[in-house]
Formats: structure tokens, C-alpha cells, sequence
């Protein structure tokens, strides 16, 4: 069930059985000369909606520009600063979990389950969270203390992490991953890119600013091939991915 | 050409051609029992393609939540603030309108064309306007005096406005219109919603806050009558945005 | 009744019979090399005074700085940045519309109509009319959910803008306007002043930045032919629009 | 020479000869029951003119409302919160202080003189000059090291408060005083207000939040007994105040 | 009783009879090429310690960094902006000031006693403290219109400023002054520097900017001569210090 | 080499040689009913000094209050909001990467080291520092993008994570634990803390707001037993963090 192809009706019986939502949570950058610029994105919005249908969570529509300040020397790469993603996250989390107008018995949504394409995300979410529980808190939102979010990166996922080593060991890198542009190409098979790759790839520098960034990745990969990539290994990282994150899903929801 | 289904390569090759990008947002916010809470992102993202491909312009990833404060006391309506807004305008105009790093004679993305479903943001949308170029023009970036920003709002083309006085009169209404729902029945058939809608609809309040809102309007409609939407009302609404549209911005990217 | 010429004990007494208020918001920014710098403010402050006596309300110290960034390329211009003006105008409604202490029976003010002299305002005001509702949302203020703000600009009246096109035709333009320049002249008939204008004036052009602007409008006029302006027809704008906001404030008033 | 009242072309000569402004700033705030509510507004901004006049300087309009937070229990006080109030300061004075547009040898405005009414004030004003000092040279503002603020608390002259004691002796007190309700009963001697007071005042507690503060200080004053106050004692403060400060200001402005 | 040498077990027996706070306040920021840039921080940090053990109270970790822009064009010198520190003394203080999680009846603390070691650090704490009640205030925490702030300038003790002026006479100056310099060789006697001093020392110049404070002011002194500082004067101010500001703790902590 | 018992001119020198300097961070929080409030901050102190001294590395004064929102349902526990941190991590960095005054050719530090006592801060941190690579390159900071930062866990050292296993096994936990509490009985053995801890402790739930954390975390222990600490364990930790994080700091230091 999507957020945004359902009714107010619709949402408001979802309620009464449940108060999760899912919320996929991508990027909008470079991802080198042969992986799509919306890669965090399409993977997040794909592996969300898989989960939802498997585990009749309701989701939310894509955030597809996040936290990727450190690819911004590249064209096309878009991203927010981390206090205004804290923000946009509070505004989220804040309408949805506010109890229903003129049913103040019936609360909002009260487990938040991002599922996240972007590691660059990560920190800025947690963050995000902790000044979330504190805003409920602060504005006196009913229950608002069973208020939980999670974050569930699908890359980190452990049967999605095997297969990415068995299939392209040390290639597979750190950004740009053949897993990743594995994924859009199975989600998007008409759009996939060729571009020539240098052999050399540049690994194991500590990210900091964009300019710096983009000196020690000059193509944007980080220690990845994305040429190995293929439709059908994407076809099964996704149904890894939304097998094994439904289930994490499933105890996030289902917790005290 | 989407930007999310592109490489910086191929960002990089088309600036060296054109400097304007389109923008499509929405909102995520109820539309009456029987439009899609995803209706104005369904909307903006759609005919923003649409112009994308007529124009031969870059789309970026959709908005999907806007300025939808009064709307938040239904079920499944998000929102950002007003001032979050701005600051998320902000931060995606800045990242875009950078010179290319490494290539400072080149500069980025400088005519922003924002493709609009929802009345509701238009004001945010401007007040995000001027405090981006005096946020540009504070950072110094080379050319930030030729930034401009526009927002086209769909529903106000006069061949669309036309065509919904002509299908529907007066029962057209000012929110879940009968015109966006086909449009979103065009896009979407498989997600066609029925529920009874009562004869008398309220209309003609002013908007205030969001608990007013759904004392006011209490099914969501503004004066509307959703029901008479149809899949092929809704062709033909895209046809005419489309083509309006790309007119509009192709004389906002030519222009001095 | 001026509020800044009143005592709390007035106020209170006040607001026993009225919760209305009326904010007069202007701008200090160029008006072409004759309009004054605070023709804005002045313009809305007269009007509002009017409208307070003819109605009975109270009229709050004028806001003589709003949102004019596109004009601070020239001397004299002052600006808030939208972000400032929607906490500047948050903080006011806010400390207006509480409670009175001591007397928790008694609401605070509960209507707020500002009289508006600048275009450029209108945008950010009503981003901050929302950001407004929400903030008292969240602060618990009982009644919240009846606080209404509205602005009304002043130049818009229908009648204003009949008599303007009716002397002025074209060249009443769209800043530094003949009829706001002559409503100042009967405001301070001292501060009447004369410079050389040229004959062409620049027009139809978009706003974006500061820069932008004086490049494409160089004497700060946009289309208009301020030496038209005389201090009689400034007489006739300020009873037009006085007794056309009267209506319009009682109206706003009592509406539910 | 009032800004409001003045164009852009005289700004323009102004800035040739002289790189001073002067802002009156007040507060609109509770003033016991026969003070004026706008009492610190209007004090500073006639002060400030005449200090403008006596001195050929320019006076901005005035900033009507403050930080009164602590007064905002009773009805029709305002206040901006100190962080609003930083970012106006801030916004104001970088406005003043741009190098004008198409002349970049010429700079803006550099000594900021802010005359006050408000004991309140005090603290803001001085974090938003050292907020401000900092963001104009983070904007690179040529010149920026040379911005110079001031604020010069009338009520706090050498001779005001000589002739305070005078006249009033312990009954001046520190809030709502008889010096400065004469000062507006020499400005709008129409508006002198009568209401019985009773003999005993509070005094001596500090300030800390609104609801303290009335709780302290039942009816507004703060030790002072502003029934002795008369218009000729406000014309008397006008003229000392005015004459001392426009020593203060010229010694400012020509200040290396 | 130091709150980081406490468990929170005590902290909940100390609330039990008190709900005072002392938290020291410094600065880090240069003192003249023999003060340390600590100097403030340490001072205040000594004199609270001994204040806390005199009155029983409990001593909050030390504000190591406080408002010194002005400082910071000297190698070393570090600041908050204004806004952040407003910031980070309402988190401080609300944090302290909720009541007991799982005991509704107790509260938190309500007198915040801040022992102050930099006069650059006063506006912006006052602006903190009214921004705080009124945060307070919105957050609806029972009591909080009992919370109190107050800042304690040990520098400005009465028996300091005697010693000071009897000790030093002019050559006490406004910043690195040798009672300063003089307590912090009492704590930290293996530090005491050595460095050749001009016998010229500016003075008298107003504080703006960093780049103008330091061309004013060009080894950091502020009509001082921190020479003549010796260990054992310090432990003359120590204790002066200590006694007179226990008092003021006990006065503040026990007024209603 | 401690800045804060440095001068301005022993920075200046410093600076000739190296441009890293050591940032301790810690936290104010419940440890427990035998941890101290102020372990992490403790813990980070002392070992940032150690490394300080193996290095010849300055090291800034201890950040003693961080990201521990979730704590804050226990009495004595401060925290600033994620946003709050953000800010004023920005401000410490910005203040110290400024180039020197008057120097224009010598930058300020580049590399920031924080050596960090507390997980709750790491993600805030990372978001601060991406916030601050953005905001320098936004001043145009010469050098800006050579600026780093890094954050140092000490209780995530190889070594350390080793002893601690092997001493406490499973009882080692995640909060309050017997390492922490053990290397500040080591500093401060004069406040080793006694009470009865119950055998069963509370271990395995995530982390959401305050009021959920108590409630799940009764005593404030994550599967912990401080109990186990002793001093001697404590020196122990202390030489095997300094030398792990010294190695750590030059590596940091030296790479390009």
C-alpha cells in the first residue's frame, strides 16, 4: 500500500490495524560514469514498496535528495545539509505522528521505518531522530514516548553483503557498487549506461569535504566496478534485500 | 532526460548546452475521500516529464512533500514548515548552481523551473526564491545575479483552466478538483478510488490553521466534485499542461 | 485606537468587546528617484490608522521594514530575509494571541488584519501565517485552532484600482505606482520631490535578485510614471481605500 | 534627514559626505496603567530625529517592537524573541552596509547608531552587533572591518538622569518612570492618560519571565510613580537628550 | 558537590533539598602574550568549585567556550556565535529544569546561578535567560515560571575590584588583567609565562570586530599589565571571590 | 601542550609545526547508581591529554556536555539537541581554520581530532563536520579544502575492546560499563562510588527518547556491571587508549 496512491479514508482504516509506516530514504548523486544519479533513491523506493506489499506496511513516498554534501563538486549531485534534513525528518515524523483530529483516542503512526540507500544518510538520520523524540516530547504529543524510528540500510543487509562478495569480492567497493547499480539496472533495464572505466579505481580514503572528495575519487567510485553489474544480479539483491528486511520489519513493528 | 536516470557525465555534457532544469513538486496531503493523498506529486512529476521530453530538459526527482500545514488534520497528510521549505529550496539551488568544480570557467545550472501541483506552496516557493539568490549572492558564486527561479503551477494554464470550466463548471472546486484526479486517473488507472461523497460541499473559507481546515471542509473537498473525473479527462489535461508548459519554459530559458 | 498610544488597562478593556487587530506592514526600499524610501510603510500605516477609526480597532506600531531583497541594490533599501520575517511575524501573533494572564477565562487576540503597502511582502507573509498557526498548535494555546490572520493589500482594492487606471492608465506600472507616490504626497505634503525622469521606463520584466533588478530597471521604477502623482488624488486613494478595508475588516471580524 | 521620507538618489548623495545612520529602536510594551504602550518607541524615535536633525544625519525608521518577553503578560505587549531579534539586527545592518550596486569603490553605510528606549533591549542589541560583525566578514564585505554599532540608551544621559532625580528623586524608578512618560506627554500631549495608582509600588526584584513578572510587579511598575510626570518636563528631557546625544553621535561617527 | 563526580542517584537525594545550580562560564580566548587563553574558563571553573563546597551546592561541568568573537583574529581563540550560545544555554537549562521522569511531583532545578568569568559572555546570556523562560513557558513545564537565571561576574565583586584597584591601581586595565592572570597562576602556578610586554599598552578604544580589535589592541591587552600578577595575589582574589559570591549564591537561591 | 594553558603567541608558534590540534568530547549523563555523571567527559579529558602529551599535539578544552537526549529522563543528565552540537561544533571548527590575522599566508589548523567519550555523540558529530567542510567552502576559507576532521571512539580501540572483553566478558555491556567507569576511578579515585545494583540487568532494546529509555533502563545500565571496576584496570585502559589513539592521531595527522 503507497502513501500517496491511497485516500485519507484509506489511511485512517490502515490506523486501526497498524501504526507503521515505511519510509524509503535515497540520494540524488554521482555514483561514477556509469551508475545513475538517483542509484540511493531507486534502490530505497524499489526495496520499500517490495517490503510493503509483502508485509501490508503502508509507505511513504521517496525522499530522493539527501545528505551527499561530499559529492557535490560532481554535476547533478543535489543534497541537503544535515540541519535541514533534521529538519524535513521532524516535519515527517511530526505530522504523521500526531493523533487524529477529532479522534483524539486514535493515535498516529508511531513506528518509523526508513529503509535507506544512502550510507551518507545515516548519521544525519540518527541525529534526526534524537532531535525528533525530543521535539514530540517537547510539544506534549500523546504517546509520543512510543514513538520509534529505525533505519534499515538494504546494503547492509547480511544475505544482500554475501552475495555482493561472492559475486564481485573486493570490486565491489564502497560507492558506485556493482550491487547497487545491479539493482537500478533490473528497476530500470532501459537505462543502462556504458562508459569506459580506468582499471585503477581509487579506495580507502577518509571521506571529508567535496573538493577534497572529488581529488581523491576523480571518476567517483570508491574501490568499486560498476561494469559488473548486471540486471539479473540486481533481480536478486532486491529479492534478498526485501525478504530479509521485511522480517526486520516485521520485529521493529511488532516490538514493545 | 531525468537527472535520477543519468551519470554526471551526462549532466556534465548537457550543461555544456543548456543551463536550465525543471523541478517538479508536489505535495503529500489529502485530496477528498477518492483522490490520491499523492495527487499534486502525481501531477507535477507527470507533466514535468512530459516537458522534460518535449524540451529536451533535465528533470529532477520529485518533491513529494510541500507546504500542507492545513491539511494535516487528515489522516496520511505530511507537510514540511514553511521555513524548512526554504531551507530545502535553498540547499537544492546552491548545490545545483555551483560553477563545476575543477572547471571554474564553466558554471552550473542556472534557470530553475519549478513545476508546481499544489497551490499551497506556491507562497513558500517565492519566499524560498528571494532568500536563495541573497544566499547566493552572500556566497559569492560567479554569476549568481543570473539565477532565476520560476514556479509554473499547472492548474493555472489557461488551456487546462479552460478545459475544467468546459468538463466540470462550477463543480471544478479549488482542492481535490475534479481535473487532478483524472489527470491522476490517466497516470495511475489501476489506482481509480470510489467512496460515496456527499451532495452539499462546503466552500468559500478562507484557509487558516489545520484543525480549522477540517472543521471547514470536513470530507477535504473545496467546493469540488472529484467524481467526475475520468482516465481520459485526464489525457487530456496532461496534453495541454504539457504543451503549454514547455512553452513557458523554453521562453524562461531563452530569456536574457 | 493606537495601540502604542494606549495602556494595558485600554487594551484589556479592549478586548472584552474585540479581538481584532489591525497590523499595518510596509517596506523601506527605493521608490524611483521621487517615491520616498518608506513609501510603503507609509501608505499602510495612514490606511490603517483610518481603518481603525472608522471601525473601532486597534492598530498596532507599523512593521516598517518587510521583504524587499530584490531592492537593496540601491542606497537606502533594508530588507528582512524571508526567514527572519516569518519569526518576526510568529513572535507577534504569538505574544498577541495568549491568554491573559492571571484571567485564563480571557482570550488574547484572536483576528489579526494586515494592512499591507508591498507587494514583495505577500509571499512570505502567508508562509508565515502558516508557520504561525502551526507554531500555536504546538504550543498548546487554547483557542488556537480560531486564530485567523489576512492580509489585505491596500493597492489591490478594487476601487484604488479603478481610479488609479482611470488617471494614470499604463503609466500607473507596478512600483513606485503614481498612486501610492500621491498618496504619500497627501501624507507628508512637505516631502514632495522632484527629479528628471526619463522618458522610457523599463517594464515586464520578471524579479529575481538584487542585482538582477537594477540591471534591468536602473532608476527603480517598473513602468510607472510617478510624476503623474499629485496630492489630491492621494486624498481620493486614501478615502477609497479606507472605506473599501473598513468593510472588508468588519467582514473578516465577524466571520466565524 | 529621515530615510523613510527621503529617495534613493539622496541616500546616494547622503553616502558621499557622510557613512553614519542612526536607528531609533523601542518596544511596545506594558508602561503601568497611564503609561503608553509604545512609550519606548516614542521616546527613541523622537529623540533620534532630533538628534538627525541637529547633526545632518540620516534616521532609519524605527524598530517598534523589542524584547519585552518579561512584559508579555499583559495585554497589547509584544516582544521578538532575542534570537528573532539577532537576526533582524543582522539582516538590517548588512543591508545598510553593502557596497552600492555599480559602484563598487563606494561602500555603504559603516557607523550603525542605534538610539534605544528600552532597558530590555540592551543585551540583544549587543549580541546581534557581535553576531553581525562576524557574518559581515564571513560575506567578505569589503570594508567590513570598519562597521562600527553603538547604542546610546537616551534614559541613561548624564543629564536625564541628573534631572530625573531632580525632579522625581526615588520615585523615578526603573520602570514606566515618570521621565519618560513626560517625554511622551511632550510628544502626543493628546494621549495623556489618567487612572488611579496605588500608593504603594513594588520594587527591587529582578526580572526574570513574564508570569514572575506580573506576579512581582501587579500593575507594570517597577518602583516609579509616572503621575509626576508633565509635558513640560518631557520637553525638558527631549532637549537634554537630544543635545547630549548628539554629542555621543558625533563622536561616533567621526571615530577612526 | 560536583555534578560530573556525582551519580544520578545523588543528584536525585541533592533535588530532595535544594534546586540551585551553580554552572561556572568561561571563555577561550587570548590574554596578552602572558595570560593564558584559558583564563577565563578557569577562573570561573576555581571559583565556583569553591562557591559549591561553601554552599553545598552543586557545581555543572564548565562552559569552556563562551562569546569572544572579538578575540578570535588571535591565534588560539575560539567563540560561539551568539545564536548558538543562546542555543546552547536553553538546552542546558531546560534539560535541568524538567521535572523527575516517574515523579511528577518533584521537580528539577529552578535557580540557575551562573558564575561568570568573560564580560563578553554577559549580553548574549542575558538574551539566553529571556529566551529560555520563554522556551520554558512554551514547553508548559509545571513550575517553570519559577525558573531563575542569574549571572555572577566574579571579576566584579566588590572586595575584587578593591584589591584589584589597591594592588594595581590603572595598570588593572579591562582584559588580561593581572587579577585575572594573577588567579589563574594561584591555580595553575606551572603555568605562569614569561614574554617581553611593550610599556605602551592600548586602551580605550571601543570592542567591534575581530580584525578591528586586534589592529586596536595588537598584543591582546586591554590597558592592562598582567606582569605584575603573582600567585599569591590570586589566592587573595580566590578567596574574595568565593566568600562574596557564596553569599550572593545563598541570597539568589533563597528569594522567592 | 593544553591550549587552554597556552598563550596566544604559544599557539602562534605551534602553528609553524603543525597544523592538528585534539578536541576531547564527552557527555553529561547518567552512568548508573556508580558511574559517574561525568565519565565520558572524564574519560575523553584524560586520555585526549595523554595523547597531547605522546604527541606534541595541542589539545582544546573538553567538550563537556554532548548528544545525550536519551539520558535525560535521569536527574543530573545534560544534553544539547543534535541541532544545537551541529552549531556549535561549526563555530569551534570555523573560529580555529580561520587563516591568522595579519598573516594572511599562514592558515589556521586543518586537522581536528576529537577524541570522543560517549556513542551518542558520533552521529551528531559526523553531521557537525559535514555541516562544517560545507560552511567553510561557503566562506571561501583559503584552504578549506584541506580541513578534516575525524572522531576517535577510545572505547572502540582494538586493544581497549580486547581488555575489556577479557576482564568483564559479558558484563562489560554497553553503558555504564566497567571499563568507563574503571578509567575514572583511575583519574579520580577519590570518588569511587558505592550502591546496591540489582543482579538483573536490562540489556538488548534500542534507543528511542528519554521517558522509553528509563522505562527500559530502569537504573540506567546497558547490560553492564560497573561493579567490576577497579582503578588498576583503570591505568590499564588509560595507557592502552593514549598509545592506540597517539598512533592514530599521527596517522591522521601526517596523511595528505
Amino acid at each position: 500500500m503507497q502513501l500517496h496512491l491511497s485516500t485519507w479514508l484509506e489511511v485512517e482504516r490502515y490506523l486501526e490495524q497498524s501504526n507503521g509506516i515505511i519510509l524509503p530514504i535515497g540520494s540524488t548523486e554521482q555514483h561514477s560514469p556509469i551508475g545513475l544519479i538517483g542509484t540511493d533513491a531507486i534502490c530505497a523506493e524499489a526495496i520499500a514498496r517490495g517490503v510493503g506489499e509483502s508485509t501490508h506496511a503502508i509507505v511513504a513516498p521517496t525522499i530522493n535528495v539527501g545528505m551527499a554534501l561530499h559529492h557535490t563538486a560532481f554535476p547533478g549531485s543535489m543534497s541537503l545539509r544535515p540541519s535541514t534534513m533534521i529538519l524535513m525528518i521532524r516535519d515527517y515524523v511530526t505530522c504523521l505522528a500526531r493523533p487524529l483530529a477529532g479522534n483524539s483516542k486514535r493515535s498516529g503512526f508511531r513506528k518509523f521505518f526508513f529503509i535507506n540507500g544512502h550510507g551518507g544518510n545515516v548519521a544525519t538520520m540518527k541525529a534526526a531522530f534524537s532531535e525528533t523524540y525530543a521535539h514530540l516530547a517537547d510539544l506534549g504529543i500523546e504517546g509520543s514516548d512510543r514513538v520509534h524510528c529505525q533505519v534499515s540500510n538494504w546494503y547492509m543487509c547480511g544475505s544482500v553483503y554475501r552475495l555482493a562478495k561472492e559475486l564481485y569480492g573486493d570490486q565491489e567497493g564502497s560507492h558506485a557498487t556493482p550491487s547497487e547499480v545491479a539493482l537500478t539496472q533490473y528497476i530500470y533495464p532501459e537505462s543502462i549506461k556504458q562508459a569506459p572505466l580506468s582499471e585503477d579505481v581509487a579506495k580507502g580514503h577518509p571521506i571529508y569535504g567535496a573538493i577534497d572528495f572529488r581529488r581523491r575519487y576523480p571518476d567517483g567510485r570508491m574501490g568499486s566496478n560498476p561494469a559488473l553489474a548486471t540486471p539479473e544480479h540486481g533481480k536478486q539483491f532486491y529479492e534478498l534485500a526485501v525478504k530479509e528486511i521485511s522480517s526486520a520489519y516485521l520485529e521493529f513493528l511488532n516490538a514493545e
